[in-house]
């Protein structure tokens, strides 16, 4: 029954990623806490490297500063 | 003043249906707790079926095994 | 398998109520697309006046003036 | 280390406000609160006016109505 | 960089096991994407039982059946 | 309309400090893009320091450790 919300930015996560994520987070909540996987409900969210900031600045720039 | 989020996998959900949705969501909250409509605020994400992850596995491959 | 998240303040709401917010949203989920009941989650947070903010100031302000 | 999530419709906001919105909100969480720019991070979702609810419509609805 | 939240029900979590969660999923965004551990951060909402709703029912009404 | 949640670990905010982060996003988000006061929700959530990780541990251990 838990729900896991992952966001990480946009940039070229693919299928296979996603899916081991998945996987992954599923299976840590069955270890840690006896989860049931069936119910275990897992969203990840690719956000824009323009609408991810941190210290105080979009990704976008850090990118481009070579961070 | 309430604040929903509705979260689901993005399958074709047409604009009518998303009305449908606020209105209904905003209606159980005035007729169940009074809310005032003008200020309650939904929000419905649409989640790519390779980012919703239920039973372990990304909904993608539960939809090309006919779940 | 949608996830719905509602927020509203920290004001007396009973289990009677958050039962009938949980059904009448899962309800809604299913009439308008089909949406399985038995995999919607639902999940009320509840938060205390002084920290829920509109019109810029906390709602336990608005309160106070009779808002 | 503060997480700052914003969400507004998605009606052409620029790179620049976005960059805005992201130290506005770093700088007040340091003057506020002493919270270190270095690890606060801020997510901005920009939403699409049919998935966005208020006063039981959608803001697709309201934008036409000239509202 | 990545931002996780983890929603389970509150019912006698140990601080060793939410310890054994945040060092899990900060391993595992490591391991498949490759995220610096430094700043990858993890929230843990725990949830009441009458707050989380699943098959169209408080969480607090499957426990007194049996679920 | 816009919606803003701003989640902090749980170490002694008061009141007064919320309500200068409630005005303080509110004037920001008028300012950069015009956004209407008068419906812009901002919540705050404290979170325990159990609760949230960094680094791969949670923020009680780093506290412990003069961090």
């Amino acid at each position: 029954m838990p729900y896991v919300n992952i966001k990480i930015t946009n940039e070229g996560v693919s299928a296979e990623q996603k899916a081991a994520l998945i996987s992954g987070v599923t299976d840590l909540l069955r270890t840690v806490l006896g989860k049931n996987p069936a119910t275990t409900v897992v969203v990840i969210d690719e956000v824009e490297t323009d609408n991810w900031g941190i210290g105080g600045e979009p990704v976008t720039r850090r990118r481009e500063k070579g961070m």
